[in-house]
Order: C-alpha cells, then structure tokens, then sequence
C-alpha cells in the first residue's frame, strides 16, 4: 500500500492540472499505460509538473548519451538507493529498449563489482591518490 | 589516513603474492602507476589476488558493454555508496575512456533525476505496477 | 513476514517486563493499538525497554521543536534508508498529528531537492567552503 | 579536491548562462558569496540553471513549511547520504535562519533516534500494520 | 516479483553449466533446498559460478572467524543496504548456525547502537582524531 | 572541521554535566584519552548523557557475544552508512580488543561479499523464500 492515494482515471479527469501531464505522458510515450509513480504524484500537481517535465528532459530527450546507457545508469542507482519500485519501473524501462540477457549480466557483474570495492575502500578508508586530480 | 597500512614499492617486491598482482596491475594497465587501493589490499593477499582477478574480468575484457558505460555505472554506484575514493578513481577512469563534458552533464542529470524519484517513490511507498512483470 | 516472532497480546500478558511497556505505550498514546514494531521488539525485553524510553523522551516530551517537525524529520531519515515500515508508521503519524496535503507536497519537494544536490555534491567531490565553519 | 573544475570569479563573468545563474544568486541571497556547490555546476550550464531554479521554487520561495523546517529535513536527508558538503552547508545555513543550540540537539536526537529504529525494523523485517493504510 | 525469471528445477537440469552449480550447492549443504537467490543468477552463468565459488570461499570454508560471526556481519550489512532478501536469508543462516535469542538481541542493540552513532557522527561531521591512525 | 564546536578539557571542567561524563568516560576506559566524538556531543548534555549510557550497556558491559564480534559487527555498519569517523574509531578498537590482520581480511571479505550479493538480490528484486520463515 502506499502513504498516498493512487488516482484513478476519473479522479485524474477532474483536475486540470493533473490532466495534462497525463495527456502528455500518454502522448509522449505512445501508450495508454500510466503507471502507478504518477498516480501518486498526482496529489501534488506542482511536484508532478515538474518531475514529468525534468524525466522528459534527462531521460527521453536525445542527448549525448544513448537512452539505454541512461536506464542502466539509472537502475544502479536505484538499486544503491535500495527504491524497489525503481528497480521495477527502469529494469522494464531497459528491456523495452533493447536490454538483452547478455548485458543484464554484465550490468550486474559490474554493479556487484563496484559494491564490493566500495565497502573494501571504505572500510579501509584509503586516501585518494593525487594522481586523480583534474 | 587509511586504518591499514598502504604498501610501497619495495615493500611490494618483497612478498611474492602481492608482487605478481602488481605486475600484472602495471602489464595489463600499461602504467608503472598503482593506485592506492591496490597498496590497501596488498595486506591480504588473497583477497587483493580475487579482487584483482574480478576486476579484470568485468571492467577490463571486451564484453557486452562498452567500457565507458561500464565506468558510468560504476560511478553511480558509488555515488550513492558516497565512496569519495571510488568516485574520484572511476571519473578519473571513464574520463581516460573519453568522457566529454557533454556526456559527464548528462550523466549527472541522470544521477540527479534518479535520486530524486527514487526518494520520492520510497517516501510514497509506491506499489509495483503489475505491467513491470518479467 | 519478520525474522523474529511478533507477540500476541496473550502472549504480551505472560511476560512482566513486556507487559508493562505495552500499558505505558498504551496509556501514553491513549489508544489499544500497539502495532508492529514493539510486537516484534518483544522478543528482547531490555531493548524494548530501552527503545520505548528513548522514544517517549525523544517524539513524545515537549520540547524545542514542534511534535509534526520531529515527524518529518523522522519520515526523511526513514525514507533514506529505505525503511518501508517507518516510512508508513511515521507519515500516520504525521497525518494524526495534523499533516496537511500541502505541507506534505512540500516535505516530499524537498526530499527531492536534498536526494538530488546529494548525490551531484557527491559526484563532484565539492570542497567545503571555509565559510561554512563553526 | 573536486571531480571537476570550481570555476572562478573570472571564468563565470564570460560565460553568459553562467554569469546570469550567478547574479541571480548573489541578488537572491543578499550576499556576493557564492559556495563552491555551484561553481562545480557551472560546467554544466543546463544543470546548474536547473538546479537553481529549483532551489529557489522549493528551498527559499514562501511556502506550507516554515525555511527553518526545511533546511533541517534537508539536514536529515543529506545526513542519511553522507553528503559531507550538504550536511556543513544546510547546518550552516540553518543557523543562519536562527537554529538554537537547544533545537540543534533535538534535531540530533530526533536523527538518532529514527536512524536507531530504522535499522530494528529493517533488521527485524517488521510487516507494516494494517492501521497504517491511507 | 523478481526482474529477471526464477529457474526451476527442469530448467536448472537442461543447462549444464547452471546444473553443475546447483550440484555443488547441494552436496556443500547437503541439503535440496536451492534458493532463489541462485535460482535467479541462474540467468547470468558466469556470474552464478562466480558468485557460488565466492561464497563457499568466504563463508563455507574454515578460517580466522567462526562461521555466526561472519553470518551476523553479512546481516549487519545487509540491513543498512535495505536488503530484504539478505537480511531474510542471512537471519535464517545464523538461526542455523546456532544463533540464540539472547545472541539475536545483543546483535540488534549493537546495530541500533551503530546506526544512531553513525547519523550523529556524520551529523556533526567529526574530524578523525590523531590517535586513530595506524 | 566538525559542524559544532569540539570541547576541550577546559571547556568540560565548567559543565558539571558533561565533566562527569567524561570522568566517567576515563575511568570507565582506564585512560585520559576522550576522542572527538564526545567533545562534539558535549554541546548536547542530554545527548551525551544518554549515549554513553548506551554504548557502556551495549558495547563494554559483558554479554552474549564477545567484544571483538560486537567491534566487528559495528564497522560493518559504519562502512555501509559511509560514516568514515566511525570506520576509524572502531578499526582502532577492534585491534586494541586483539583484531589479527588475518582477521581483519576475513571481515573484509565478508563485507565485500556480502555487499556485492545485496546488490545482486536488490538489483533482481529476489522474493524471500517461504523456507526462511520464523
């Protein structure tokens, strides 16, 4: 269960605000679906405003680095930040753009490896080299 | 400061273990440099020879990621770890990989966009949408 | 389903140390309800002793900042470490202790703010200016 | 040292998006200092836009909760991250909207204290109550 | 759900490199039980052998630290990652190795004790004494 | 630098309070030494009061697990929570309690295996096994 209600389409109909970015999202990805990350946005219409319309901007947006590359990005970091949800919502996200087995696996390799040096470098608490400077 | 003791060059030659990682470190890399984590974990030898290993398996080998994206994925981790050491190590890494300044700005607008929903979908306890099933 | 048993109120009456904590929560929130948390504390009287202690002295007395503050402060802490349950019990809370729709869009923009500029003054190893010290 | 250059006084005055940001600030704030947290932004033209515009919306422009609340949730968030740069500069700018000593402590102890239950109920995987339901 | 899918037995015996894995899991346990924590790297065999060997290296075979002392710290870092799995699998574990009640609830007062020392520490950003140096 | 002032010993001789905490402190360790993170909480006589109440019930008074495993278990946290004061201070404690550096690499691998796998079962989304059941 969540903290906040979910909106239903009839609700969302209601709300000018929350109507739009509805539409937009509708329009923008070329599917009817909404998922539920909206649908409790959508008690704060500034808030939802503004999340859609930075999502738009960073992640669908052509830019200098490939949508896929941006949703691995994104599930590493969801998975650190321990957001099921988010893990959820992009793993699907990736797979819908082209994600296969064989990088999966190798995204994992990668996100386990940096887990484990991570806590082996802080455990250890070792200085940063002055060879790393800008 | 480190809480172990970070080993030397000459104290490096001195046990064997530690002293063929480090030739292999320095072969494979192309570089007489070896950074600091690797003279961390010079005080156990086993786990310096299976972190090593790791290493070049997943971030080294031609695989089914480009070893950019790799560095990327590494830093987000990381990030969100908040390992000052491996975020300095790893952008040091993906910018000898390459990294434009294009590409580190949207990365980090990834970074940013990511730790923002994913606060969000945590602090509303949003339920998995059953559209995101495998 | 926890890693540890969660007591039933039966079981609650047979054991003293238990059961006298369980009639201060009770009377201190002048409610029957007990819910999860101190069910599953059961299990290690002195903790629970300690814990409900710390908790009547720290959210329950009066003190420098208001009752619905030290809420959202506690939510914010939650949802970092991606608590679900106190996540849930906290925003209740909350709302009983008189949230208001808009108070919580503001809380969750904020949030957001904070999870974002994290994770990009992490990314960028920002120094700390000296004009912020003590 | 930073992941990417801090840009001074006389690097901003030539770049126009940039200088505008900072002007922006320093108007906004009262106050020709400007911390290092967006002079690291400032490679980043579109983030650093972005980010300040947000700041202002959430952080400084009049809302549901009061500036001292907010920066102390922004304390609790950045301390959960362990964002060394955040948590000196919102403790910094929370004494500046007048943070007592006394409330400072609650604050602390509030931290601990959610930081302490946070991790029984994860260690303790304690569903979540009914009650606790929208 | 999981994000990738959860092999069952049939599946496990047609492919040979998963099935000589799940072989070895069960003759080190002697036990049929397989969870589903390898039946989801399952997908991933390289990286179900790396991990398989892994843990027999670290937690199976002998060594410097009894074996509930290992499982008590993997529960420990498993519960500040926010890892249900983990904590659910390692909890169990140690209930295995001989984890008594009266173990379980000084393991947790230690826990609670480091998560609230650990958010004031970082709180009030202490400088590592002199004397902590190795 | 710390976010509040740190004490020194003159400072602590006019607070009643705080000066027989410390006396306690010192007669409790056998040594003139009090490290930073008490001279921080010295601001807060509650605070201070009450968490060395704690850590002298938790981690020095006698009990079911023995002081080296309760040291060990705290930098697990520590290392999780990235809270680099307390990797130091309890590293330091740990070997003055008899940590062996064969020891300290058996942690260490733990810890790295342990953090790569929650990364694997959060990444995977891994459902709990009804066998781990209490």
């Amino acid at each position: 269960m969540a903290t906040a209600k979910l909106w239903n389409d009839e609700e969302v109909s209601k709300d000018p605000r929350v109507k739009q970015v509805f539409e937009d999202i509708r329009a923008t990805r070329k599917s009817e679906f909404v998922n539920n990350f909206w649908r409790a946005l959508a008690n704060q219409p500034a808030l939802l405003e503004q999340t859609w319309s930075s999502i738009k901007a960073v992640m669908i947006a052509p830019g200098a680095l490939d949508p896929l590359t941006k949703e691995l990005i994104y599930i590493a970091i969801s998975t650190v930040n321990s957001c099921s949800y988010c893990v959820h919502s992009h793993t699907a996200a990736a797979r819908a753009k082209g994600l296969t087995e064989e990088q999966h696996g190798e995204f994992l390799a990668v996100v386990a490896m940096a887990s484990e040096t991570n806590a082996l470098a802080t455990a250890l608490q070792i200085p940063v080299d002055a060879e790393f400077s800008v």
